[in-house]
């Protein structure tokens, strides 16, 4: 059984402040600081570009992606890490849909759904426009993705738990079923990896992604991660085909060759002291059960809604009321929530908000407890119900997030 | 004038050794574990998800790029940081070939050159073939670039400097020439930006990338730049369209719309630890005159060949003799360069070799002076001489770098 008390002690959590806000950046690792000392000080700073080899900075990419395959249901050498979630769908969509055309050349589109986050729809975009062969990007409504699996799909691209809702596809079923008409998964797990338990294996997706700075607690721009399922990775070529891919990069050949296994979807030089710290985020996981975060998660939810239902009825459940298909977030719709949102940020509980009403709030167990709950809820309940986000200066939108 | 005493003493630098390897990681400013600890604990520690606004992390990049466009003789707006080279290689590419196709089709010919870093050819090759539309990548010997500019050829792509010769291409002759036939641009300034004066409004140049963990001295994996020309940005349209690059990215749109300036070249997430030292690296720069810079580079360079050849004659000048077609690095020949170069590291100087025989210096007024290099000269010669490097340690090939 995992002791979450143990966990909360790994991070720093400042005082007066509930941080339910896990789902978009994880907090500090307290650990990180002294790794990143280590990483500057006595390997950037004694050894230079000796670090690469010495400090083994350039298998980095390839470690770490094994300790996150490892937490995916992935075999060894199947997940990589590198780039922003963003490059990481380009790469395995453009794969995806070379395999598909392979295939099937006939097959034109891509289906997705509008849940899905927009930096994948606009890649996918950005990508097909390149492709110019007809391609077209397809989006169903979430809760429909079934009827539309047909012979005309190519590629099936998905994020599994919806970034506003936290409503969660059935990645084992959608994939079957997808793989029964012929189409090629791509899965975004952004707010999967280390919220709900993945078994990349069972579930027999063909491509994944995700970003390591939200659940897996990498910080601010720490890099994403790409699975390639090993049966395909002989045949994928890497669109984004950098010479950290090459099979040999200090032979500076003139031609590329693609490299061993996932090695291939490196891309350029990895961000060390992000991948640094990342790593040091990681060690949080030893000894933790995804199975008893996911549980975990699910008791806090319940209770986050049971007491934000009874206490402020003016927001509203915009999550799935079945725990068995949400994430590890809650969100409540309120016509003003930005203001709201705001405004409960200043009594000191973090969440976001979405556009267009969508207040979000992360449950997570490795940082996040029973008493964190109660409080939070009765806070934003208090705050909602006072309407102090019409002052103006909540109500004004300067910020970014 | 700059005064590089003062310079010298802003950078850690190991005793015992001396680091004549700025051209592939520059050593560590002594700001940045400062830096890094304010963005560590008292950023993402205590505000957590506030730091994108509060600790302005969303703007980095931005500001960041505008420090860069103010070192290469470019307007506000016109330069951002983010992703790796590879990838801002790929974009820049992406856009100029689109530029190129809208003023002429028929145009089907990327022209580069067998100096270019393999990087480069490889990412054209990837977006040659990701956009499967006949164009081809043509490489021409770099001294005849200039009778290969024809009205075949739709985008052109170089390196300024040669990464194993430190050559040095005439950009702003060669853009004029490529403009003249019509021809889009592409150069890539990873061995340029702070090695040699840059003016890319003079040049005229349509499209630049470049590396900041070299002459920059932004650390390990810190993040690459991207320029368009403020002519072209508004009919860019960035092939990898990230949310990031959106005009609105909290408006979360179904629809890309592409930001402005050169904002629609941002991605994903950037990497705020990697831009944080990144930017304290830059303040080295501030009171720094580039051609004090180049011509003490120069100075240091005419001096290290010079003590070379007379003692060392086994070794042979591999890069042009004439300071004014050289960078910032000077490489010589030697057949068991590798090797030699391994033995001349334990010997506590830092170079580099790159396939198939150079032994790559660089020469940097930042932190290297006159007595570095009469001590370096004297190690190198005398170990190359001594024959240490025939020992089995050195020759064996296990090493990355």
């Amino acid at each position: 059984m995992t002791d979450f008390s143990r966990t909360k002690k790994m991070f720093h959590l400042p005082e007066n402040m509930i941080y339910l806000d896990g789902n978009s950046l994880g907090p500090l690792p307290l650990n990180a600081l002294n790794r990143l000392e280590k990483t500057v000080r006595d390997e950037w700073g004694e050894l230079l570009i000796k670090g690469w080899n010495e400090a083994n900075w350039f298998s980095m990419p390839t470690t770490i992606g094994d300790r996150i395959a490892k937490m995916l249901g992935a075999p060894p050498s199947s997940v990589i890490i590198g780039d922003t979630l963003s490059i990481k769908v380009y790469q395995a969509l453009a794969s995806a849909i070379d395999l598909a055309y392979e295939r099937d050349a006939e097959r034109k589109v891509i289906l997705s759904d509008t849940g899905n986050f927009p930096t994948d729809l606009y890649m996918a975009n950005g990508l097909i426009n390149t492709i110019d062969r007809n391609l077209e990007l397809t989006l169903a409504e979430p809760d429909e993705i079934l009827h539309h699996l047909d012979e005309s799909i190519a590629v099936l691209m998905l994020t599994q738990i919806d970034y506003r809702t936290g409503r969660m596809h059935d990645m084992e079923k959608i994939t079957r079923l997808a793989h029964e008409k012929g189409i090629v998964t791509v899965w975004d797990l952004a707010h999967s990896a280390g919220a709900v338990p993945i078994d990349l294996s069972t579930t027999k997706a063909d491509f994944a992604v995700g970003c390591t700075y939200k659940y897996l607690n990498g910080g601010p721009g720490s890099p994403a991660f790409i699975y390639v399922a090993p049966k395909h990775i002989e045949n994928t070529n890497p669109a984004l085909s950098g010479w950290l891919g090459h099979d040999a990069p200090f032979d500076f050949d003139l031609e590329y060759k693609a490299g061993p296994a996932i090695e291939r979807m490196r891309v350029g030089t990895p961000p060390i002291l992000q991948c640094a710290v990342l790593d040091v985020a990681l060690d949080i996981w030893d000894g933790v059960d995804i199975e008893d975060v996911r549980s975990k998660s699910i008791e806090l939810s319940e209770l986050f809604i049971r007491l934000i239902e009874q206490q402020c009825p003016q927001m509203t459940l915009a999550s799935p009321r079945d725990p068995k298909i949400r994430g590890s977030q809650v969100s409540f719709s309120f016509p003003d929530g930005y203001a709201a949102m705001r405004a409960v940020i200043d009594q000191g509980v973090i969440g976001d908000f979405r556009a267009p009403d969508i207040m979000r709030f992360a449950l997570t167990p490795l940082f996040i407890d029973e008493s964190d709950v109660t409080k939070a809820a009765k806070i934003i309940s208090e705050t909602v119900k006072s309407g102090l986000w019409k002052q103006a200066k909540y109500q004004s939108r300067n910020a970014v997030t």
